[in-house]
């Protein structure tokens, strides 16, 4: 079983904070030493870390947990191989270009025997399930939608099609972004949480650390963080409802189609120029 | 005017040494200051360090000049913005992916009102005028082969054209790969260096910084070393053609159409398994 990570936020933050927990969980705290990868955006752009390695001793890992990189979306993965060898072309997050945006993808989880028809526009380079699942999903997307991105509304309701059918074939938790929101699909475990003012004093539940985000955010942050399991264990984490897929845009659950009942709906509204610690 | 590196190579290399010259031309030695990123290829796999701010007091230039990361095919870039602002999804090498490879791509030079036709399969993220060359040589690629890889051959001969379309333009070098190999083309500036036994004990121009090979690769070490102007100030670099274009392959010039005069051709066969460093 692998572990996700992805952060959604309105104001540029940094996250070193939760990647210290969950690099422990690449080798220390967990078993997952099969490699690891993080994929921060920057304004349309896109940097990408990728070690087929253990995450615990990654001079790379080592680098980002203390490197203040500032996004608006993060997506993070510490892989436990399932299928596909120990190599870069099969170590998550997953690069794309579609409607000139980049769009990044994980997935937890174990889809058997699947091996989608693709149009050949997207094509695996690696031998994983999960890079079949992206493809399979940017082409849908593509084929729908030829010319440009289409509404929220409507992306969001072919996505939600697309996890029903892919999730046929086995467990298929995801983060999927493209710098402006940040899709989470439960299959069976994702929980998330929403840091707003007053800010909690956070402890970490991989490692004794703790931070006060009252003094490294303002009372305008908002940011969420969802994770395969908390990352926390003194603050409240929302359970995912399996089989649910949500949307988070500057830092909160967008109200759109399925998540209509949702609490704390918001409209995606361009974000303001702080910077904020995660 | 940016500053490209490359290296081709018959063993997994790190590229330490050439990158402590190379990234001093980022601000010390040079005035490079709008960003820069590398690009390892490892097996099929990529990993892409990108930064949009000077690569001199760079912690991610830091990490790469010490972590040796080992690769049959390195590009690198060194940015002078001439067209689209300083950031992330202007930083070069660019990447993307077509025939289930990824590809990597940078430029030097400037592309007047370079506008091209694009069919929407790639499209640029960023504002610059080298991703949309780059768009438009995968475009024209897929579009001729739009089933599978072609032989390598023909790719050089569609690549050469499109380096004669785009080059009308203005200043065309660049460097492209898709792992296995790598397409070096020349409009105005691009050196090279081929390293093989006996080995030099070379020595930096842009440092005070000497490496004899001999203590660390092997007889059958060959390293390919591609960049805008010499790295070295006592080796025999090869000063490229304008209007050339070559293609490296495991270290060496690979004899293709228009390389078919070239010294040194090669079969590209499969690489052994050592490492060595350059």
């Amino acid at each position: 079983m692998c572990q996700l990570l992805g952060m959604n936020c309105n104001v540029p933050t940094d996250i070193c904070f939760s990647f210290t927990g969950f690099r422990a969980r690449g080798g220390l705290t967990d078993h997952h030493r099969d490699g690891w990868g993080i994929a921060f955006f920057e304004g349309r752009g896109a940097r990408v870390f990728l070690e087929p390695r253990a995450s615990a001793d990654s001079p790379v890992a080592e680098l980002v947990r203390h490197y203040p990189i500032r996004s608006l979306n993060v997506i993070a993965h510490i892989r436990k191989a399932t299928q596909g060898e120990i190599r870069l072309e099969n170590t998550h997050p997953f690069q794309r270009e579609l409607w000139g945006r980049y769009w990044i993808f994980a997935h937890n989880g174990n889809l058997v025997d699947y091996q989608p028809a693709l149009s050949g526009r997207f094509r695996p380079v690696g031998t994983t399930d999960s890079e079949r699942a992206f493809c399979r999903i940017l082409d849908r997307f593509a084929q729908r939608f030829p010319d440009a991105q289409p509404s929220p509304a409507e992306l969001h309701e072919v996505l939600r099609e697309l996890a029903v059918e892919i999730g046929r074939h086995g467990e298929f938790n995801f983060l999927l972004s493209d710098g402006d929101r940040l899709y989470a699909h439960c299959a069976s475990r994702l929980s998330y949480v929403i840091r707003q003012a007053p800010f909690p004093v956070a402890h970490l539940s991989d490692q004794d650390l703790t931070v006060d985000f009252n003094l490294v955010a303002t009372p305008m942050d908002r940011v969420a963080v969802i994770a395969t399991t908390p990352l926390t264990d003194n603050e409240t984490w929302h359970t995912m409802e399996p089989g649910s897929l949500l949307t988070f845009c500057h830092g909160a659950l967008v109200s759109l189609g399925e998540n209509r009942t949702l609490a704390s709906p918001v409209t995606c509204a361009p974000a303001c120029n702080g910077q904020s610690n995660a």
